[in-house]
């Protein structure tokens, strides 16, 4: 369509000012000494439910915590989230696909942040969208469910690339789903060599404390209070 | 951001030219008396799968079918479609989060379509993008699967909106996930009172007999073939 190479450049305008947006929140959230976590995934991958353990588990041992938490619509995850008492702030998006660097700066406005230890970012439900935004994070992580099947990795390569580390959710579930994890950490290894791959169950727990461990080594926030 | 007012101008130029090619490739499929059916749903709720077993079932029942895939990157699909011995198109879509009408008419190209009674075309997985790109389709079909949850038509109301159909897939999980079929059901009719909702397994095949009688009665195409 004669109008697509237009559309790119606009929109290569956009992403870079989000860049440079990007990177003045990055700079802002080290000043103020708070630990950034973004995480991305399918709808439906358990990105909530996660969280939801990492808030409770991190307010438990003294860190301080907060969210964001992104959505098309409802205001469905800040209440399931502010079960684990930590602050927690929804943006919805109505219909824009992702969140940007700007939808985060305007959520802080009022914000203290010099008051947190660790902020985390849920991103809206895209496996593909996401991808072209910085939020200023310093560890994004992609999750993966194990009923979204293990070709994922393969047919959504950008947001594997663009991610940190990789989370596979639901393990509880791989029997029942015929889970091939073999095949799956292959395929994110081939997409991402090198990449760190977890294997989590956020119901039975399995694989949490392993997961929590190599964040805390990721910063000296929660390494004070792991140790 | 400063730009954002004209990515949106832009974009709408960009769908309302879509529209225009989907509105020609609409009348191009009615005058070649075929039936085309598109899926959406989020990475991994099961589209190829069901897919697999509709055209493998219409196959066996005379009906001449075809499918479009489309997928940011890989062919896996097309490959996994074939099994069905149904002719079969991937559409890799780069780092393009949805599928437009110039991407299938372009695949259409030396398609003698006329040959067919039934296209399918399944999207790239991505419940939010795709609501905005009208593909010429007959019947849009939105998948959910019971592990991404029975919230998720209040959190992408728009999707839903732009389809003709729900389709819960992966019904076999429902116990182990703890699905609420209740809420879910409820939740479809609060954001698209009326909508036609389907529930499936295409695993043990539950549900499929009157999922694909439904789909009989939508086009004279099936109903011969099926009658």
């Amino acid at each position: 369509m004669s109008t697509q190479p237009r559309l790119v450049e606009v929109r290569q305008n956009v992403l870079k000012q989000n860049d440079l947006l990007a990177r003045s929140l990055r700079a802002r959230f080290q000043e103020a000494g708070v630990f950034v976590v973004s995480l991305v995934s399918s709808p439906g991958a358990g990105k909530t439910t996660i969280l939801e353990k990492m808030l409770t588990r991190l307010q438990y041992e003294g860190v301080r915590v907060a969210a964001l938490v992104g959505d098309l619509a409802t205001e469905n995850d800040a209440a399931r989230l502010s079960r684990s008492e930590a602050p927690v702030r929804q943006i919805t998006t109505g219909t824009v696909c992702h969140l940007d660097a700007e939808m985060v700066q305007r959520s802080l406005v009022d914000w203290e942040i010099e008051q947190l230890d660790c902020l985390f970012i849920e991103n809206v439900g895209n496996l593909v969208c996401p991808s072209s935004y910085d939020l200023g994070e310093d560890l994004r992580l992609v999750l993966l469910s194990v009923t979204e099947g293990e070709d994922k990795p393969l047919k959504y390569p950008t947001i594997f690339n663009t991610a940190d580390v990789a989370v596979l959710t639901k393990m509880d579930l791989a029997a029942a789903v015929e889970f091939d994890l073999d095949q799956a950490r292959a395929n994110v290894q081939r997409v991402r060599p090198g990449m760190p791959l977890f294997e989590v169950s956020a119901k039975t727990g399995a694989g949490m404390d392993e997961f929590m461990t190599f964040l805390a080594a990721r910063s000296t926030k929660l390494l004070i209070a792991h140790g």
